[in-house]
């Protein structure tokens, strides 16, 4: 027996859900029942969709006041045969959300992979161990930067601000997402000027920073892009996989001949997620869906800066990336508004397995891009040498500087 | 010069427009602007996003309500250059509402293709007009009805049903959107012994029904499947494009090898559209953008079921396809709760140049599907030929029975 679980929140009064969780399991399966004859009962109680749970959540105001009436919320479990659909996320977000996701407020919540259809997904690649070997450390969080400002700018642009990120220490660098192939800096041209100053810094320093590109184009031919990616030298990818498809990510998962890691970017995510009354939630699509389908690093809205998950929201991805699974871990990424005041309470809230991802932390440091990358992995190693950020402020100047610019928050636990 | 005009609705203080505005603008291009040398400001500007207008809406109930405090909102229109990203979908949704749509209440309502962007896109390939050849009607609103109930039911259940649509004198026939390749109703049988059903309809009437079958699977093999399917006979497609990604659509239509017409279904499509707060608007995802990436008929909620979109953008909706555009215009499909009796609502609502879909309405009728779709026929030829449903109930016995069972509506102007 194979089974997808959907856990939905409902919206309506709190007499109406038993109603409305039936209506859903049979709508989305075999559609009508108690007028079905016998006999087609009995041949398709198989295909049938069954309510597993509801679960009575209470008044919700926002709700509420959207119905101009008092309205509760509750969790439904329904379950659905996985013989109702191929072994694909399109049929599956089709069923369990299709015609659903249009029926007024309604909120899909989770996804549960019962038997045999969790063994069609891949999960990733590399994983968080993967990563970890790929950049060779293991004792403390990853720390990455994105480029800032790279619009309209070339290559020279592009390199110094990729020597400067990995001479301050970062493990990964990331493209901004909305930087794609373009005449002043190629897609190519960047990988393989970018591997250049990479090895470059490698030779110097002994430190070594994995670039990951940002993959884009027409659908069918992200493939080949980045089978062509990979022979000029490419570390890894981002890609905006909400733009195309969770399906067009599992495909480049799948694909043995490409076989680097992913970084999946959020966005677009927010158009499906924002709400609290219609959509998916975030911990389904930025958590538990991009490490079914491969991503070996996913970034998300961190709780600190000024476009913010809820704290809550952001540590339930955080748990869907990294949580008990069949699949390899992905690396939590909480981004925006990361400074390294906050690698504390960063530390605190996503652990050790996580990667600290900052653009303006680094980039807007007084004294420069390499001072604050360096300024990021002091604090990393401040906090997990289990130190405060105050004990190594006279040993570390770039650290100084940079809570002399930015500020250091206390701990909230 | 070329660039694609993003609307947004925004939500904050009145004040505060303009400088959200602002900030959208240079932080979705270029990132900064006035603390930038001169040097580079000259370099830069050509990439540089635009305030091209703000329209204050006033006062907004439910954003007050879920800010806690008096909200109003705004129309934005920013322009982008289109040198900013490559001519694809998933990079242009990247740009305009990729971060931004992580950034708290906002809502994506509009794109404008200006300049050579718009012909990076193919429109439908068939069209209305394409569509009317096919089927050689050209004076009424086409007629479609769905399968119903056909999970875990087998081909000959399935025939039987297409046979008694097309006796009744559908015009296309549906796939159940939830209907995906399965052992047994397999996609090619299904095509091939449809085609053998419709063929013997012809021979016996003299009328011809087109079959819309789901296109599903992996992506990167819905190329070969609709390749596949069209050896096979296969007539049209329908395909659940927000499960996949626009750009996928765009590639499908493009291929011409393939070459058949595909009708867009809006399963998910609630989950990016629903709130009113975040996402981007039904207007956009089910009208324009499908138009631009090609989709020949686009399903869409219609205003008088129960689930059921604002008559205000079901209208704006059937705009966006047939409106004035440098492509060919997309059959309006406006679905769910269509009973005869709603058919002069429909045609003065939408007018000729519509798809009146039904599935209960038709499978429904006390004497069966083909007097449903029957009923469908008479009600769309009365009011084309000038006269009311109740001036022809006495000839026709079909919509009389209709009629009786679902009732009639008064039209609203
Ligand atoms: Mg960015
Ligand atoms: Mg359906």
């Amino acid at each position: 027996m194979s089974n997808v679980i959907a856990t939905y929140q409902v919206f309506g009064d709190q007499e109406s859900f038993e109603k409305k969780a039936e209506g859903i399991a049979l709508g989305l399966t075999v559609g009508s029942w108690t007028d079905l004859p016998a006999l087609d009962q009995e041949q398709l109680k198989k295909y049938r969709g069954t309510v597993v749970s509801i679960q009575d959540l209470g008044f919700h105001e926002l709700a509420s006041f959207a119905k101009n009436k008092k309205t509760a919320s509750a969790h439904v479990k329904i379950s659905y045969p996985s013989r109702n659909f191929s072994a694909d996320i399109p049929a599956i977000l089709t069923t369990v959300f299709g015609k659903l996701s249009l029926d007024g407020m309604v909120r899909l919540i989770d996804l549960e992979f019962e038997g045999e259809i969790a063994r069609a997904f891949p999960g990733p690649r590399y994983g968080i161990e993967g990563i970890r070997d790929l950049v060779g450390v293991y004792h403390r969080p990853l720390v990455m930067s994105i480029f800032k400002g790279v619009l309209g700018r070339d290559m020279e642009f592009l390199s110094k601000q990729l020597k400067d990120q990995a001479l301050g220490g970062m493990d990964l660098v990331k493209d901004d997402e909305i930087l794609f192939d373009n005449v002043l800096t190629p897609f190519i041209e960047r990988i393989k000027k970018g591997k250049h100053v990479l090895n470059q810094v490698y030779e110097e320093t002994g430190h070594r920073t994995l670039y990951a590109v940002n993959l884009s184009g027409r659908t069918s031919l992200l493939k080949d892009q980045a089978k062509r990616a990979k022979e000029a030298g490419a570390d890894a990818f981002l890609f905006n996989v909400f733009t195309y498809g969770l399906d067009v990510l599992q495909e480049l998962r799948e694909d043995s001949e490409i076989a680097l890691p992913i970084m999946t970017h959020p966005s677009f995510s927010g158009a499906i997620s924002g709400s609290s009354l219609f959509g998916v939630h975030y911990q389904l699509i930025l958590g538990k869906l991009v490490r079914l389908t491969g991503a070996d690093l996913s970034l998300f809205p961190s709780p600190y800066g000024s476009v913010a998950l809820p704290k809550e929201d952001a540590l339930l991805i955080a748990e869907a990336l990294t949580g008990e699974s069949p699949f390899k871990t992905s690396f939590p990424v909480p981004s925006a508004g990361i400074h390294p005041g906050l690698v504390p309470q960063l530390i605190h809230d996503f652990g050790k397995d996580q990667v600290i991802n900052a653009g303006g932390g680094v980039h807007g440091h007084p004294d420069g891009a390499v001072a604050g990358g360096k300024s990021f992995r002091q604090a990393v190693d401040s906090i997990i040498e289990g130190k405060s950020l105050e004990d190594v402020l006279d040993e570390k100047k770039e650290l100084k500087t940079a809570i002399a610019t930015w500020g250091s928050v206390e701990v909230k636990k």
